[in-house]
């Protein structure tokens, strides 16, 4: 039995989302709602709480699992950053790596269904070289987690010449050298995106490399240039997107307002992957 | 009668492309090539000029454009900074802005074939306010010569919510105070990609404002962003994309080997619409 913790979650989005979920895994899941609106859910699908006000939102939902009673963490439609803050509470003792990062899983047709991790578009702004190691480390576990067993890691810039007047592309040959001797994954970078996910590109442009288009994990040098191009594959490359925040001891799904149920149902997933136990 | 000049043309790409050009132009369009390589073109396509060197045959091709010769610049396959150095020489005076940007046009067949212009993602790596300013310039001429009297132009960040924390978000608020009395173009910020350009998540986000998934320029925060942006519109969402730079007194034409024949004529399509003669 896995349970999953709601913080925000009386709105039609999340019954869509749960009925979803229930459908697929049965009484595998049990859903926790936290929500200072009333209960909207017309099926008992979850067990309600409320609460006066966002913030209490926010703490009892942390509180639930940092006490072991749920596995899953998810934000329903309070603000990210009031639940961003009560979940690095020290109290809660949630904060495993030293980082919070976020990483989406995109399925893209077009790429003969072939899943990739995208990080960091939603969490770290700017990263410098030691972050940007830190993201890293937290997408090892995280493809790990998926079975992969070495991933190639793409650190992206604008070439996959490395030029000293691009700051992606110093940041990259930097955090690339970190990784050099890491056997649990091939971090390779700088590399541009076509050069990353792309065979034919590859072809196209006699490119010869650790990584050819088979990229299992793309890092970008910013949360820019990881927002759009999540929010690209998503609206205009008929892409299966989901996204979860790593680094902390359970899984944050941390869905956006203008994700579907059904990309809401893939972030499910993708967390679920990351538990011990099978569900 | 408007000359192409190419700059390292002599490649059974350019061979290709320059057939896709005759095929729609017929006799209004005259190719000249500079290649340090053996004239390859087998049917007397071009006027061909032989040279020492990639330097010489940029010297060579920016003189001719340069005397009043040529009326469009291509590269072909030498590399960009040759003939990028050759082009801001004093000696030409062929600058006209203070900046060259470089503007892709891209046409999306999941947004109802809507076409909107991007920018820039291919020149300016980490553009200040200053630098942003000028490459809105640059894209309102290029813009206006397409037709579109008052192009709506977004100002990229992660979020349409002002974060001061986010530099792509400042950028975007001082530039488009910079803007705010023009009648030229409608310049706001900050914008995520999403309501920029997808009424639908307009629609699902309740968004409301002077750009509502209608956007005809998206200007970037930074060279990544543009860059995979680009690169996935192009290579996931079967978009057309052709781009050029802008800011000198001929379009320059900057493909890159990954690009096809077919969106090299594209970016001959952008570039000839910019020209003050019809062809």
């Amino acid at each position: 039995m896995t349970v999953i913790v709601i913080a925000g979650g009386s709105q039609p989005e999340i019954v869509e989302f749960v009925n979803l979920a229930k459908n697929f895994y049965g009484e595998q899941l049990q859903f926790v709602v936290f929500d200072k609106a009333d209960n909207i859910d017309p099926n008992h699908f979850w067990t309600y709480y409320h609460c006066a006000n966002d913030q209490e939102v926010a703490q009892q939902a942390v509180n639930y699992v940092a006490t072991g009673s749920g596995q899953v963490l998810m934000k329903g439609l309070i603000q990210s950053h009031i639940l961003l803050k009560a979940l690095v509470q020290d109290k809660f003792d949630l904060k495993k790596q030293t980082l919070l990062s976020h990483i989406a899983l995109i399925k893209l047709p077009q790429a003969a269904n072939r899943s990739f991790l995208l990080t960091d578009g939603a969490m770290n702004i700017a990263p410098t070289t030691t972050t940007m190691i830190e993201i890293v480390d937290n997408v090892l576990v995280v493809a790990h987690k998926l079975g992969i067993v070495q991933p190639k890691i793409a650190l992206i810039s604008s070439a996959e010449n490395f030029n000293p007047k691009m700051p992606s592309s110093v940041l990259a040959k930097e955090v690339a050298k970190h990784f050099q001797d890491q056997t649990t994954g091939l971090v390779f970078g700088p590399l541009s995106l076509d050069l990353a996910l792309s065979p034919q590109a590859v072809q196209r442009k006699h490119y010869h490399g650790p990584i050819m288009g088979d990229a299992d994990v793309i890092v970008v040098p910013n949360i820019d240039t990881g927002n759009v191009l999540y929010k690209a594959f998503a609206l205009f490359a008929g892409a299966q997107v989901g996204g979860m925040i790593t680094g902390a001891k359970v899984p944050v799904i941390l869905t956006s307002r203008s994700d579907t149920a059904q990309s809401k149902f893939y972030s499910l997933q993708l967390a679920l992957r990351q538990l011990d136990t099978e569900v």
